[in-house]
């Protein structure tokens, strides 16, 4: 493009191959086409349509979770999370889960954070993400369920989160801070024996090893773990790796699992007693299936089956890894009704779909509005064509040659007192060849076995429901479904409960008393054992991490509140000499408009009019006295302002000094309001001036000191320059940036003050300031390679305050992200940072950016002829024809590569991490401009958006061509590696940039003149 | 908060009445609380369960549509649209409704924008936009369904925007472009006559009204316009002020409705064709219902409807406005069975339980799979808790003392050929007191008054679906039902395609040609008219939009084609002389991450290290003359650079004025590359360097001249006055502002270059730098009252234009909103600045934001009590008892008080909005710190998330109490005013400043010592 045309002409639109076609143009005349065309073309562009035809499901054990999501999707999820205060979400969790906290883990990619407050919480968090029904518990409390956009996806991002962590191979270790093993009392080495190795069993084991019992075992009737996780939920939506992960987990604290024991046959519970296991848990489920006495006598060989009979039978031979056995699948033929309407019925119903059934009818006693079954249940049922029978009751079964051929039903009505009743007159038949019966499940013929426990009228067995102990005996416990908690996460949350209470029992027989409150360790990995302490001028900081001379600072007892939730140091408010006490404006902090019309918290901007603390500087040197009494590991900087006045600089000086402040940091660059006094930036933008300030503040005080610098100058490093000539011990980079936010329609701005509505230029802070603040911070590195720096500006996460590590800061100070949320954000803050410098330490993680996983696509030499055909109409159905012929023929119990931890090398330290980028910014001249890039794109992963291909026409080179039938773009020779369509590319990875081949010629229009 | 406590410490954390308990804290150990707590807990919390019970909803025709956003929630769904290149959504429209520019729009709060182009091609766009089965449509093609996010809500939005223009009052007229009413030939003045007052001829009428047509009418049996849309969609999706709207829009056109003349009761199509209408459209729908032969002779005073007799009953009963016939609804009791499985079935059941049923069964022939009603409609029954039953087929009607009974049904079977076979030897009994039938339609005794027109085997009109002309006679169209398109927009499309067809067909008969593409003209308001054009520096601009010089403008040929979309200049790129040809690296332009982990367009920053245009100032000065010559009503400005050298700049100065361009921009502010060769920035951080190049391009050139200036420097005005002394004409701010974006996790920078990742700081660009830009302009203008500025930074909307010429800005120039989108943005802009000054001039528009209309909310005073409950748990079911308590009283038929459109003084004019913000903007002294706020939080608008107490907490002034029950907020005596509740508020308008009552008195901690 931009080359003359035939007729000479430089500007003419060369349209290349018609390569503008399908580029957007403003249309003159309203569109015109008549209904019978557009309802064709429709279906050639149909996206929404992926369900497979039952034939096309056999054999096809791949995910079909609602909670999947990739990266992207989890974190557009996770930042949509308003993180509420006492959020329903986690009060609606039986483990209590913190959801707020995990989420917001996510947000700033820290994984390892979200995943180490899910574990804490619940041992089986990946298990509980896949398969919780969570429209009834964390989602169905979620806030968000009063806006249109709807609940947060919280099963997805708990699983999301934890698979991701099971990715980086890290195994589970006890609390280092809690008494080690071998200095417990005898107490803690009772044998403690837990019955059937399901989730219940798991969680409790896992949090008993936590407590420190050493002597943990789980007997488990079957040669695989799991339970009904294996057993009974299908590989599609609960994968047995996970489940393997999970029990990996807990033996790594210890715990053992006896194989091949199966209660009553092998041994009973009094038995175990007698044995010496000092306490028992329960955790066996509902063995056998309720059944029908109109199902009497019938068999498998003629075409009858009970769930429990059924869905172990598919998970043995669906499951790679779990039992080893090469078991063959249950193969089912033509129509399969399955009865019942709970959450196993659903399970039965999909998977009788991928053994072979060509319809399946799933017939149940009571109405639609009615049903058991979650509705994220009966919808994955319902997109792959399951039919439904309500009001139906089972009267008999038609056999035909020993085969069943049709079951006969009796109606069910609702009456007006909202009770079903049977209407014995009415029945009629539906042909079927299998009966699936899904009606529930019972303790059987096992209950002997579980003597002295008793059970109640309903079956369940008899317990205390706060301590899970039995009513029989002391030493007893249940949970799960045996006492009628039926959901992964309520036995999860069972075994917890219960793991507390067989503590506080086995403690009761050593008289060893143990607090009222229950004390649960959490999750502990060796991450947590980093050290991202690091000494920064002279001063000992527990971790980088403090709050700015901000609002967080407002008063000492919100610095004090900071430091309890981890915080490792605090600037004060900026307070002044008693002559210089101000009064704010009101409003003074608005929502920046930056990042679009968005409403909430995550603000990637604030303006601030508000001007330095209106607390006297007698109220801050006692808070900061105190403070330092009471937090002798924190660190605490006094922030202080004042004219260009050596008298009044030193006086402050010396009362912040004696106050006992560890350093002190001078604020010269307050970028509104205090400038008009002289002060602030008015200080701060002349060189000379903070050269004298930094003078007679040396000259009075003998602690370390900062110049706070502001970016509203030309070249920050001069002003750095200045304060290191002036004898400061280091700089702060950077204060507010000076801006005006916004107008409203009316021409009034915000902040408008008072009922003239005027404003003033504000400072702007929060994540719109970080490319300032980071070449702030890596200029005045660059200038001064030994200067120390505390960084500020936009830093909201682990990740970006590496960044300014990586950019030559020592510590960071925060501000904007604690106004979006609260103090606690910190914890995230130090996991991040310590799950950052242990992945460092892993040779087989370095392919990981920060804690996201490297995408893993089939390389394009081994590609499916299938991976480039478009999602949509008929590419659509062509592919997933071509992926079912794959599939069938694919060995499904062949396990996939189980990944090993690689070799790891030191943990390196906070101090490694500061300047690691410096070498690599430099002046334009030192780039490379014969090693250029092009652009590739994905067709797999492409969504068929043509974003790469608008661009690149309006923005960039026209050297992309989009598919008018397929939409999906390539891009040739004409490609400069601007790398505009990646930056706009909706999909992370799908395109990239690649090294290019032919050699880079610019196209000059028309040729340079050579004049020598 | 931070005054003392008992001890006397200052930083003690005086925990007042508690408010802090609910502050969030980091968990020390993991949380303990038995399943049998939670599973009670949670019921408390539960917010996803909104359902009304049966009875709950007798009476209640409030909006049920899933389609109804708030402003929050359109401009969220609005800005996740990816705004794709031909667009799928536009595909799968039957009246190929651009759907990417209305969204766009949208996203820029250009309302006005959308509806324009809405109603453009479809004027039907609100009730299309309420009713549309667009999983079907649109939606079904949406590309973002291939990510977990999901389609947009396309749906919504459309009756987001559309609803928005009917509140703004604004008449259609005729497109003032087109040859006007009085000079169009005799042809124009042919009867038309359309039959039925539906969508379909209310679609044809409107657009044969856009053509020209000057006697069409529409012949309406009823005494109600909107046929199937007022008779037979129940109000809760459809209401009556709806139709009435678009009704009134057309009629603004001239269009005729004429009551009561029923076909063949009143007249037949030979008759209308006897009496002198050339034309006719049939547009009546299919008026008779089918109904079974069993229930042949069945009377509503039996029980028994037809949907054809239930719905207008309904809806006469329910509409105000409709037929002010104080209709009654038709009471039902008891059980009520609906026959059926399409749309109008699901209408009839949701409209029962309105009537008084307290169950409702939908029956139909097919199983779940293979219903016939689009999953949005069924879902409001489910969620109504209404009942199915598949598989039967009604037998025969029970009947006892004159009522139904009892309906009883075979059973059906779906065979393996997938056909459904009735099974006469099965059948059972439903209990019912109700049956209405919903069978489908058919043309019935009206089909002889219709002659000529033919039917065909399936019992539609016979018609060339092409055309929607009859194959009976040239004169005579149909469309809609009558023709088998059933839904409104394939009614609304074919009355479309038939009026250009209707329009070629009565030309035909006066000899006068047409175009062979169809040009139906758009939809127009007195908007349209508005004048945005404007003299600047004696210049005349078409409009103040304008390509910045930067990769848009990267070639000629793209400039062309800016121009072709409306763009009213554009800046070269900037050329150099020969000796300063400059070759790029790559990458060199990146994603911001100044707005979060966000993928896609709508990226709220760039950065960029691209140097000036790679081509020769031989290339642009050919470039700028052959634009000149084509596009002479455009305005061009040349871009150019030299080192800081006389003979250069006057060289290249001249040798661009010689071009032909209509000014100059210097380019002094290329923050990266160019520096370290002398030019860009390192001139224009100088004033002294600004003024002498000034100085000399002034001598060398006649034609105006503007300096760039770079925002990297303390203060800009300063440099914009060197430039207002050197002569400059004007100024441009601001460029680019310099920064390093990001760092990945192995501490490389992006962008990196070649194999040793290297990098330099770059220019930043786009939303982030809008504060920054919108200070420089606003301070330039401040200290240069009639110094002429081009505003460059961040600018994406009319919206923000506007701000920027509210700050004093001339013109405005726009690149990053391209690279995120294309060319086809500036009609956004075109529009949403006319509708912006439109909307100054009325009256009744004054409390509108912009384009946003004001929140109209209950006073406080009249607020019931329930309208403070917050919605969960058994506070929303209180709130829905009072709401339903309160809804039994109400007067159903009340109409609602139609707006009227107000005064209106003269349209501003753009020249009239610059500088309207600056006697506002001053020193922070001259705010007024006597007048403060503090904060209101509206309990019903509040979703209880606690953003506000968390931020108030953690960075504020501990203000805010949230109740642990209600978690509703109160703001105490403690507020300060500062804004930052509102700041992180999810919800628009929900917390609002107000004047404060009681004096302010800052809290100094501490008093200050009195020294004098």
């Amino acid at each position: 493009m931009g080359g003359p045309n035939a007729n000479g002409d430089v500007s003419a639109v060369n349209d290349i191959e018609g390569i503008l076609a399908l580029n957007p143009t403003v249309n003159k005349f309203a569109t015109f086409k008549p209904t019978v065309i557009s309802k064709k073309d429709k279906e050639h562009w149909k996206k929404n349509e992926q369900c497979k035809t039952a034939c096309e499901l056999k054999n096809d054990f791949s995910d079909v979770k609602p909670t999947t999501l990739t990266e992207r999707g989890a974190l557009f999820e996770a930042q949509r999370c308003l993180k509420c205060v006492d959020a329903p979400c986690q009060k609606s969790c039986p483990t209590q889960l913190d959801v707020k906290s995990f989420i917001s883990s996510i947000a700033t990619k820290n994984y390892y954070g979200a995943a180490k407050a899910i574990f804490s919480d619940n041992p089986l968090g990946l298990s509980c993400g896949m398969v919780c029904p969570v429209s009834n518990l964390c989602e169905g409390g979620c806030n968000l369920a009063s806006t249109e956009e709807g609940a947060i996806k919280i099963g997805g991002l708990q699983q999301f989160a934890t698979d991701v962590f099971k990715k980086m191979n890290i195994p589970q270790i006890r609390d280092p801070s809690l008494t080690p093993i071998d200095q417990l009392p005898e107490s803690y080495r009772a044998r403690i024996a837990l019955v059937g190795c399901g989730p219940t069993s798991i969680s409790c084991a896992t949090f008993l090893a936590r407590l420190g019992y050493t002597d943990v075992t789980i007997f488990e009737k079957e040669q695989y773990v799991g339970g009904l996780s294996s057993a009974e939920i299908p590989q599609y939506r609960l994968p047995f790796d996970v489940v393997a992960f999970e029990v990996k987990m807990m033996t790594d604290l210890g715990v053992k699992v006896v194989y091949g024991k199966r209660l009553g046959a092998d041994f009973t519970v009094e038995s175990l007693k007698a044995e010496g296991y000092e306490a028992v848990y329960l955790g066996i489920g509902m063995p056998e299936a309720k059944v029908d006495r109109v199902f009497e006598g019938l068999t498998v060989g003629e075409g009858f089956y009970t769930s429990k009979d059924y869905l172990p039978l598919v998970s043995k031979g669906s499951k790679p890894g779990m039992c080893g056995c090469s078991a063959k699948l249950p193969e089912l033929r033509g129509r399969v009704v399955v009865l019942g309407a709970g959450d196993t019925a659903f399970d039965c119903a999909t998977s009788a779909f991928r053994c072979g059934a060509s319809r399946v009818t799933v017939c149940f006693r009571r109405g639609f509005s009615d049903m058991r079954a979650v509705p994220e249940e009966v919808d994955i049922a319902k997109d792959e064509r399951c039919e439904f029978l309500p009001f139906v009751l089972p009267k008999q079964v038609i056999k035909r040659d020993g085969k069943i051929v049709a079951l006969e039903f009796y109606k069910t009505e609702k009456g007006d007192d909202g009770q079903y009743a049977v209407d014995e007159d009415q029945f009629f038949r539906v042909k079927c060849d299998y009966i699936i019966s899904a009606f529930g499940s019972q303790i059987g013929e096992v209950a002997d076995a579980c003597k002295p426990l008793t059970f109640n009228k309903w079956g369940l067995a008899d317990i205390d429901t706060l301590s899970m102990q039995s009513k029989a005996q002391e030493w007893l416990f249940c949970g799960g479904d045996l006492v009628g908690n039926g959901t992964t996460v309520e036995a999860v949350n069972d075994g917890k409960t219960a793991s507390w209470n067989i503590h506080k029992y086995l403690q009761s027989l050593h008289g060893i008393p143990i607090p009222d409150q229950p004390q649960l360790p959490n999750f502990f990995t060796p991450i947590d054992l980093v050290d991202i302490s690091s000494d920064f001028c002279g001063i000992k900081f527990e971790n980088p991490f403090g709050l700015a001379s901000a609002t967080p600072c407002t008063s000492a007892a919100m610095i004090r509140r900071s430091f309890e939730q981890g915080w490792g140091f605090a600037v004060t408010k900026t307070f002044s000499l008693d002559k210089d006490l101000v009064t704010n404006v009101s409003p003074r902090i608005v929502r920046g408009t930056t990042s679009g019309h968005h409403f909430g918290p995550g603000q990637g901007a604030f303006l601030n009019i508000e001007l330095i603390s209106e607390k006297t500087c007698h109220y801050w040197c006692k808070a900061v006295t105190e403070l330092k009494r009471d937090f002798p590991s924190k660190v605490v900087i006094a922030s202080i302002m004042c004219g260009f006045n050596k008298e009044d600089w030193q006086e402050l000086a010396k009362m912040a000094e004696a106050s006992g402040a560890d350093a002190l940091e001078l604020n010269l660059s307050c970028p509104h309001g205090m400038g008009e006094r002289g002060m602030g930036l008015a200080c701060g933008q002349n060189p000379d001036l903070v050269l004298h300030i930094c003078k007679w503040v040396r000259e009075a005080i003998k602690i370390p000191f900062f110049a706070k610098l502001t970016p509203n100058v030309t070249e920050v490093k001069e002003i750095a320059l200045a304060a290191y000539n002036g004898g400061a011990t280091g700089v702060t980079a950077i204060n507010t940036v000076s801006g005006l936010m916004s107008l409203k329609g009316d021409a009034s701005p915000w902040p408008a003050i008072g009922k003239e509505k005027r404003t003033t230029y504000g400072g702007v802070s929060g994540n719109a300031t970080r490319p300032m603040a980071l070449r702030a911070v890596s200029s005045i590195r660059r200038t001064l390679p030994d200067f120390p720096i505390m960084a500020t500006g936009g830093a909201d996460s682990a990740d970006t305050c590496i960044q300014f590590l990586h950019c030559g800061a020592g510590v960071i100070q925060i501000c904007s992200a604690v106004q979006n949320q609260d103090f606690t954000v910190v914890q995230d803050y130090i996991t991040g940072l310590k799950a950052y410098l242990y992945m460092q330490s892993r040779e087989d993680l370095a392919q990981w950016d920060g804690q996201s996983p490297p995408l893993t696509l089939t390389p394009y030499a081994q590609r499916k002829k299938y991976d480039n055909l478009p999602r949509f109409g008929n590419y659509l159905k062509d592919r997933i024809k071509m992926e079912v012929e794959d599939n069938q023929k694919k060995d499904i119990l062949k396990e996939p590569a189980q990944p090993v931890a690689g070799a790891s090398t030191e943990v390196p330290s906070v101090r490694d991490q500061i300047n690691r980028a410096i070498p690599r910014i430099g002046v334009y001249n030192d780039l490379n401009n014969k090693e250029q890039v092009v652009a590739l794109v994905d067709e797999d992963l492409c969504i068929n958006c043509g974003k790469c291909y608008m661009t690149c026409n309006d923005s960039g080179y026209q050297a992309i061509k989009f598919d008018a039938k397929t939409h999906i773009p390539h891009v040739t020779d004409l490609c400069t590696g601007c790398n505009l369509c990646l930056s706009v590319c909706p999909i992370i990875d799908c395109i990239t940039m690649v090294p290019r081949k032919i050699p880079y010629i610019p196209q000059r229009g028309i040729p340079a003149i050579q004049t020598n």
